[in-house]
């Protein structure tokens, strides 16, 4: 399904989220030419630039759209918690692309910041990137009430921390049988929760980033934190069908990965004509849950359906 | 200079910190068994327990403590603050230790982490403790005013960050020449800008969260965030000295790594003597600056002295 709207709004964010990133990444906390080391910035840079879908932000944004909160309000808060999701993100492409780990070479067509720097500046650029988010969370001169803010820092902290997407790629490797020379393959309910753990997370707390933001009331955050994992289990369930079908030159990443290890996903357990209509079945419950908002929901269900249905 | 009341007292503190922190690692925060890699929990604990001065969260509390604030307050914000800046250093000890950065085995007389576990395990247990001091910093069941607990995340963010300690680890691999076949030796304002990143800014921290969780008036505040910056002078210096006086088996770790590096340190650049007399000179301005608070300030002068006069 192209929906050349949605995906034209979400390109032209993409574009936004850039610009906002410039200026962050240029002058960023600490004094003086010495406080900003130069090669630490441009692999902060290479990380975080020039590319990616920037979902995760753009449903933060979305959210929070949906009760009037816009990305130029002057406190910039929506904004600030936008771009500390996404530096999370692209911490943990940098720290899972080392050779420690996944050892991949290519990331969004490019080369891999230990590649195109070296391995001790990735590694210092990811844990750059993860402390900037909480900076960018805690900035003095944003004006959402503090309460606010420091959930929103406990909850990126949960999302992303050892019940979230550290342990879950913990779990992975794990899964590849990274640690034990008896390698078992995964039961689905240990494959749903690595899922849930490793990718799901940030894009549950994506969404709910933006509730908070836009100060939902209690049954509405429900709904769209349940909503936010909707989306999550239908992210990676694609990402599990594209990993099979497409080619790395359309990902512009390394694909058949999953296969090449022997991880089990759901896609190698029940199919591919199961996982295209799991995917069906998720868009219409992410549909039904936003029912309430009515048409200003609109962008939010194209989002699930762009997760879902997407060819790349 | 022995200060045996003191050095019990750091002593005692050091195995309240270890028992507040085994359940801790013991029950992080997500659901039920596969939420808790087992082994990625080993590696946080091996990282975090077992031994370290617990030197900085010693001078959140006792700081705290100026205001009549005590680790055993119900709300538990001092104890949280004090456990989150530990993670965020025993992260950084781990980062630092891989092969990839300054390539240690041994810590503490103990395997590093990547040596006992592996190198995946030992970037994601650093990942996991660096996002675990901001999950511990905003807790929900704290009671401290949200207002006080995000100044402590956004300072904690700026001193670990590229401003700061990461920012410091960086100029520090630049400055071994890691970077730049060219090498040339730095200058004196370069290795303090360099020391004030890479440890002073913790040490700094330590004492400005105390002052913040004490409600320490503007006047306060200022006076006790200098003493940190001169507790974090001393402690550098104190470091370069025994680097280059002591042996390993006395520190526990690898020593004479300057030299051997070809860095430069201000005892290199000035000499034992003169190192010596700089010390003298920090802890009578530190001591100084607390007299305001009269005798119950006894306890961080004699952490000051001990800082700098320590023989490990």
């Amino acid at each position: 399904m192209i929906e050349p709207d949605f995906e034209h709004r979400l390109s032209a964010f993409a574009g936004e989220m850039e610009t906002f990133f410039v200026p962050l990444l240029a002058d960023a906390p600490g004094e003086g030419e010495m406080a900003r080391p130069a090669r630490l910035m441009a692999a902060m840079r290479h990380a975080v630039l020039g590319g990616g879908k920037r979902l995760r932000p753009f449903l933060v944004v979305e959210t929070a759209r949906l009760f009037g909160r816009e990305i130029g309000d002057k406190s910039g808060d929506v904004r600030f918690a936008a771009a500390a999701l996404e530096c999370v993100h692209c911490y943990s492409l940098v720290h899972d692309d080392l050779p420690a780990m996944d050892n991949d070479a290519l990331r969004r067509g490019q080369p891999t910041v230990h590649v195109a720097f070296d391995e001790a500046t990735a590694i210092l650029a990811g844990d750059a990137l993860l402390t900037l988010a909480f900076d960018l969370l805690s900035r003095p001169e944003a004006e959402a009430e503090p309460a606010v803010r420091l959930a929103l820092v406990s909850g990126l902290a949960r999302a992303a921390g050892l019940g979230g997407m550290v342990g879950g790629q913990m779990l992975d490797l794990a899964a590849e049988g990274r640690f034990d020379p008896v390698r078992r393959a995964l039961g689905e309910d240990e494959i749903r929760r690595l899922q849930a753990m490793k990718t799901g997370a940030l894009l549950r707390y994506a969404v709910e980033a933006g509730a908070r933001l836009g100060r939902a009331e209690d049954a509405e955050l429900a709904a769209l934190i349940r909503f936010g994992e909707i989306t999550g289990l239908a992210f990676q369930l694609a990402d599990d069908l594209l990993d099979e079908t497409q080619d790395a030159s359309v990902m512009g990443k390394a694909t058949a990965k999953d296969a090449g290890k022997g991880k089990g996903t759901l896609v190698s357990l029940h199919g591919i004509e199961m996982a295209r209509q799991t995917l069906g079945d998720l868009v219409a419950e992410a549909e039904a849950l936003l029912e309430p908002f009515g048409a200003h929901a609109d962008v939010l269900k194209a989002a699930a359906r762009f997760v879902a249905l997407r060819d790349r």
